[in-house]
């Protein structure tokens, strides 16, 4: 695995990769690798000749409220991560590298964003759709993996790649999960032993509502009622919100029809987890 | 010459054309191709295996008292001139092509636009940053090709490609002159025979400065200074600006250091006249 943090060295290379005719697959990543990440890797090793791994953690990203400087690094551990999974090169730029001169632009991510954590994280999504701008042309991937526990996040980077005729494939990776059905994630750590065993509830209640839709049902009141109804008998934990929204434009609907989500986030007392399932029906 | 109005077949196209190794160099229009344009062309069959020239009337470039319906369209003059120059591509979408849904995003260019003709024209720098946006990534040229004559362009659309990493190499092609220094516009015919015979006035008195800054004038009135006096004592015309920034950053300068712009506009009964220089010094 190469190691490469001028962005000029890694587009020429990725040039000379694209005329030998390999494919290339490309997981951006704000580093600190966690299973989730191993699993796009994983997916972007099967499906492509090349593999890269970008590390950046991109300051434009983060609210004037969230601590970048803060936000945890360990580029010696990704990096055994990464040649582990078998990735060929990591691209891992400095700050200035990336961002040399004040922007003389700005993105706006104008829909998608007022929904689930977006809300609560303005000007978040902004930051996400400037940097894979750039890092697009940087490394003009074939695919790019993005994991759908994230799905908002999902959506916002198949409507940048829409807006502007980005020559590259969203890959969506569903989410990884325990045996029991939770949604694997860092926080996971966070739970007392009572609030692990009730944790899976959360995916039990989705997927009854997926059953619910599978068996005819067509009123997003009914199917959201449903998972609350179990999360909330089943947990200790607090809802958060239980949204649903036609997907990926994350609009309202009144009556289901295509492809939709359901989102649930629950605070438990030390961690606060999020988890969703994207359904289509006729 | 082939002419192609699928966003995805001369993508397709295009990759492939970039997996043989060739070059490709782009001259993006909105058509209703005049001298300039041609220049534009030549330069580009010059410098490049293949040439494409784009012509689309962008809608997001006309502000709301700017009539995108009246725009001038010819397309089958057009298509017999790109013909002539030698183009390999003529790509001409339809608005429906271009823009098929609603944008989820939105560019603002945040600095080089308050000054020129920018700061009379609110928005039109956006649409043109997300229309070229869109058409790097459609048509993937090795170089683009700009003129001069519009130098906030260039220095806008530079931005936009350092903003992202964009990996184009923008070429600013000199303005086109007529024998006595005027440069060329469609506007001159609307110029009286006593205008005409005064307006390359406009250029001499910019060279003035240019010959000021040579021997050592530093001073940024001092030289808007000479073009004015120059102009004014030699034409009718009515000095619409006469103004000097650096460049491509376009902001105002006390002393004269790097490359700089002076550009100006002069307003004859019938038609405005826009010119400028960039020079560097030491």
């Amino acid at each position: 695995m190469q190691i490469i943090s001028s962005i000029q060295e890694i587009q020429q290379r990725m040039l000379q990769l694209r005329a030998e005719g390999k494919t290339i697959g490309f997981v951006p990543t704000m580093g600190f690798l966690h299973e989730g990440h191993m699993t796009l890797l994983q997916q972007a090793r099967q499906e492509n000749d090349i593999v890269v791994l970008s590390v950046f953690v991109n300051p434009l990203q983060f609210g004037p409220n969230e601590d970048f400087d803060r936000y945890p690094r360990d580029i010696e551990r990704d990096e055994q991560l990464a040649r582990e999974t078998g990735a060929d090169y990591l691209f891992y730029p400095s700050t200035e590298e990336m961002y040399p001169a004040p922007m003389t632009t700005k993105v706006t991510v104008t829909s998608r964003t007022d929904v689930l954590c977006g809300a609560k994280r303005p000007g978040h999504f902004d930051g996400v759709a400037a940097v894979l701008l750039k890092l697009f042309n940087i490394v003009m991937p074939h695919r790019a993996y993005f994991g759908l526990k994230d799905a908002q996040q999902v959506a916002v980077v198949q409507g940048v790649i829409s807006d502007y005729n980005i020559p590259v494939t969203l890959v969506p990776v569903a989410t990884v999960r325990e045996a029991d059905g939770l949604a694997k994630s860092s926080r996971n750590v966070y739970l007392s032993e009572r609030e692990r065993a009730q944790a899976p509830a959360i995916y039990q209640g989705l997927q009854l509502a997926r059953q619910a839709a599978e068996q005819g049902e067509r009123c997003p009141e009914a199917l959201t009622a449903l998972v609350r109804d179990h999360i909330v008998s089943h947990t200790e934990g607090e809802m958060d919100y239980i949204q649903l929204y036609s997907y990926p434009e994350l609009e309202s609907v009144s009556e289901l029809a295509g492809t939709f989500i359901i989102a649930v986030a629950v605070k438990f007392a030390r961690a606060r987890l999020i988890d969703n399932i994207i359904l289509t029906v006729e």
